[in-house]
């Protein structure tokens, strides 16, 4: 069974909403395993905990705790953004054969480099995702901008 | 005035036996400035912290704390390992633009696309890196395994 993409995005989104919530950047993920087992999810807290690394995707699989690579490679990681070289990295470490992103039109990160790695990825293009992450540009700059390593 | 990169490798592999001491991974690392400052230093948290993304690089890039672009484009990132993909894209997210690693014999990491991305790599070949790394494979190679998501 092939875990519904929308539903795991939903689990994504509703982490990026929680990090907003706590006055940080709203990007959120989960992975779920291939029986639908969602094995972690989490949302950036370089604001929350004043975290470099913890973006999205790297919170969550943090949060997943210590995996075997057999579990990894049953698994579909969620990100409400396309993700960095760092994250993208993550799931190239790991070997996750699937990333499902909700948008790519405010940042577009390495997914071409998981492309050529054989990862499938899969763009949803979801409105809120775009809405959420373009309002958050907008409002708070410079929080954007040191996260992927902008000059200000 | 270029940081001695022998004294730079020298904190990343005090930090990696450091890991090795706490029963953990032996991978340490460092960010100096090149005026001379240690902004961070670390080494990985796997078996500590049950930690999956605390390479030693990550750890170190999160011990530093929330660093302003202008800062990390004047470091250097010391790693007594050659990067793997998540930490080779934390040091192109952050555009550090220079990375030294202690030895790519026991792993070769992403090195080619920190070069292809223009961050300047040098590899000290380090004997005492390279035995400290081997060694630490042949005692646990589960442990190893994990971290670098390959199957037992």
């Amino acid at each position: 069974m092939t875990f519904d993409d929308k539903l795991g995005m939903k689990i994504a989104l509703d982490e990026a909403k929680k990090g907003l919530s706590q006055g940080g950047i709203p990007i959120g993920s989960c992975l779920i395993h291939e029986d639908g087992t969602v094995l972690g999810r989490g949302h950036n807290m370089r604001i929350q905990k004043s975290s470099p690394t913890l973006h999205g995707e790297i919170s969550c699989l943090e949060n997943a705790g210590r995996l075997k690579a057999s579990v990894y490679a049953k698994c579909t990681l969620y990100t409400t953004l396309s993700p960095c070289s760092m994250c993208t990295g993550s799931a190239l470490l790991f070997k996750i054969p699937r990333v499902v992103l909700g948008e790519n039109v405010n940042f577009k990160g390495f997914e071409d480099l998981l492309i050529s790695n054989n990862v499938e990825v899969v763009n949803l293009n979801d409105e809120e995702c775009i809405q959420l992450m373009s309002q958050f540009i907008k409002d708070r700059p410079e929080d954007w901008n040191e996260d992927i390593g902008e000059q200000d």
